[in-house]
């Protein structure tokens, strides 16, 4: 079989491209830094958002919708968000066309200008919390627990597919609350929900932290962060969760009568997850094969491909295929029956591989014989017979097994590239050797985290779960108490 | 109880607008025409999504994303696109924000104007065409069957909550197809499918009709619709399938390899439905107590209040609710027990009245007593007293009951409030007067239906069910051989 993918160690950033494209994931637009989003990465987002839909829901918050285009003047209403965000954006101006008599096309109606221009919203704290201050008035009116399903746009110049577009899909939590304690709980539990899910539905392992002061989303108290490890030994950022403290209320004047019947501000957070855990899954996992996804975000878990000569030989076949597929359907199980008689089963084997499909049978004219199947699996590429009778039951484990199994490899695989380092030197040698993650200790100054930006790597977060260790830091050989992850990062 | 709204023959526009509001559907935001839709009205759009994904899916349909920006000149490849359309939209011009050294807050950077700048999508028929060129080369790349859940903007002057809003949330599907009479049968199926949707979940009954040239989407050779009749006289079109014959193909020059070997232009279809569909939920069916929600798409289908004095009586009551709502969510019913201690039995009662929770359940100490419940149904107001024993299942069968009165109810009115008329003064009696719809004789002249429209009402639709019958034109007395739907509208 022709080789259609660049390999990742001959060039990871091409294999992933490479990937994205021939998978049928996504691909550029016409639109500069805009994606199209092809219906089998769409599949994958639709799995995505109904896990995540459900933790939200069970967790207590629903859906709302609030507008695409905000006011400019409300970027400019909280400090540290409009130094941090909003500069690069989209920007609306006009709201009517015209015929151009002279050249024919269309033209910008210049008697069309908007009074104030609107902005296609980066994110929406400005808008919402402008929105919540008529709907808070008392201590009754809290939590509001909301979420959003929608489209931001981000004008950026160096655009990679999934990892970095112009326009990109998420969910955006923003919720209000009586008291600080509430509000930093629920910050937590969102950055906790957003752990499980990489976890246990990506198979992605993932370090809980919250950022420096310095990578804290524009206008928080502080972000909480998960990040995960690519293949190639960079830091991804999977989702943030963001303590907003009270700010938002303030800017946006949002106050309430408490208990004691006094006024006072609402605390909020706002958290959110996109597009881009695409990207993460994808370079998580994957391999020189192709796409390697775990069963519960696979959008086909099984596909059954028949093998056999002229028309004759197929009615048996297709029996045992359907079968096995009611089966499989009744235990909640995707499959698909791929019985195209336009393409042969050697250009379906490749294709599935590509696309990452967990499970693949095969049944041919002997397997019809024996009453067995040939069954492969995409994560090890293994294959082997099996018995149609039990086949199922069979797959509905293993499907389990799989799961487990990617996710132990990319804890493996994180463990192998996490690395304690005590000085200068060997920061740099894992930064630019190694790669992955570096434990190190930093005095938490300003002045060592810029030392350690020059290096194009940042402090990814400082871990939750850091153990208390006296320790210098590697920058100053100041003391310090725990150790912070340091990664160059997408 | 205080009234709450306005009563519909006051002021029907203002009753729509009150219930909108204080049901908590949605509310105007801080941008012109743009609309918060809110939790509840959140959810009624999630369960229409969910029904009409479904169906698409059911049809073969996948879904994709496409970018919400497009170039401004696509909009001129069309021609006739861009005559009905594109005009009104929101026009980005720059991509950058700058803080105003002078006077403080932002202003947009002069050096960061596009070359070419970007609309808003109105619709994405455009640059869905521009990557579907791409994606066509043969036969064998066909059927594309997508559909998009997207939001997109049409800049309105005169707004009305989900009627008509500067941004509304949509799905748009885009299919393209090997021959006309393939395309041609998908928009009928598409039609097919809202027509359903439309009586069997939302129980409004629609017409399904051709429009007449005039009013037909802008590039379509046919548009095809479904009709609603409001409480108020007045037609809602519902939604729209497109059959786009081979006039986007030629436009973005999309052609492919047919079975015969030869080269052709592709052959499309579009279709939409909107969020505008909530609009035409509440007038089809809401009284002047609130919502009434057929229970197919209501958020909560059942709601439980308890009443009690003192929390000595709470124990038992919410024991036997408690017991009753699992009973239900076995079933697969929306439950809801409201046990707030914050809010009292009549404030309650008025809530879910103006919500259009189709039944609620009181349980109070007597009905402990005598293993009783008071069950009300919101379509009817009726209340009775039922045993707690095998309630489950009559609520069950009620909810089939209660979904298929008021899709009879809305059928009996619009047979009262349709109209055969043979002259125009009858036309103009019923415009006038009596509301509805008037089925009526046209000869099929874009003059007589300019005269018609100087009435402000419009030929709605030739329904696809017309009977064969001669007659002569409402207008200019030429003779015709099908009746024609004329109605003001929304």
């Amino acid at each position: 079989m022709a080789k259609v993918l660049t390999s990742k160690e001959e060039n990871y950033a091409q294999w992933y491209n490479d990937l994205v494209l021939k998978s049928g994931l996504a691909e550029n637009s016409a639109v500069r830094g805009c994606m199209v989003i092809k219906p089998y990465g769409y599949a994958i987002w639709e799995n995505m958002k109904a896990e995540l839909d459900r933790m939200f829901k069970a967790t207590g918050h629903e859906n709302a919708y609030f507008p695409l285009l905000i006011p400019k003047s409300f970027f400019s209403r909280e400090a540290e968000h409009v130094k941090g965000f909003a500069k690069e954006c989209a920007v609306v101006t006009h709201y009517r066309l015209k015929t151009d008599e002279v050249n024919g096309g269309l033209i910008v109606d210049p008697d069309a200008k908007l009074e104030e221009e609107l902005i296609v919203r980066p994110t929406s704290e400005t808008i919402i919390w402008n929105t919540y201050k008529n709907w808070i008035q008392s201590y009754r009116d809290l939590p509001i627990l909301i979420n959003q399903w929608a489209n931001v746009v981000r004008w950026e110049m160096r655009t990679r597919l999934f990892l970095r577009t112009s326009e990109f899909l998420w969910q955006e939590g923003h919720t209000a609350h009586a008291t600080s304690k509430e509000a930093e709980e629920e910050a937590m539990q969102m950055i906790g929900v957003y752990q499980e899910f990489s976890e246990k539905f990506l198979g992605i392992p993932v370090i809980v932290g919250t950022k420096t002061d310095s990578e804290k989303f524009a206008g928080a108290v502080e972000t909480l962060t998960i990040e995960a490890l690519m293949q190639d030994g960079k830091a991804l950022q999977a989702g943030t969760s963001h303590f907003l403290g009270q700010n938002f209320a303030k800017a946006f004047d949002v106050q309430f009568t408490n208990r004691e019947g006094k006024l006072d501000h609402v605390w909020a957070t706002s958290w959110g997850m996109t597009t881009r855990m695409i990207g993460a899954l994808i370079m998580a996992h994957s391999d020189n094969h192709g796409l390697v996804l775990p069963p519960r975000v696979a959008p086909i878990q099984v596909v059954i491909v028949p093998i056999y000569r002229g028309n004759d030989e197929l009615p048996p076949i297709a029996e045992a295929a359907n079968k096995i597929k009611a089966q499989l359907t009744a235990l909640g199980i995707s499959v698909k029956f791929d019985d195209r008689d336009t393409r042969k089963p050697g250009w379906k084997f490749a294709e599935y591989e590509l696309k990452g499909v967990p499970i693949r049978i095969a049944i041919g004219p002997r397997d019809i014989q024996n009453g067995s199947v040939e069954l492969a699996r995409r994560d090890t590429l293994e294959k082997k017979i099996m018995p149609q009778e039990g086949i199922a039951s069979y797959i509905s484990d293993l499907l389990e097994e799989i799961q487990e199994r990617i996710h132990q490899k990319a804890l493996d695989f994180r463990s192998a590239s996490t690395h304690r380092v005590n000085t200068w030197d060997e920061l740099i040698d894992v930064l630019d050797n190694k790669g992955g993650f570096a434990l190190a200790h930093w005095d938490g100054t300003p002045e060592s985290e810029n030392r350690i930006k020059e290096t194009k790597a940042t402090i990814r977060c400082l871990p939750l779960d850091a153990e208390k260790e006296e320790g210098k830091c590697v920058v100053s050989g100041k003391p310090s108490k725990r150790r912070v992850v340091i990664a160059k990062a997408y």
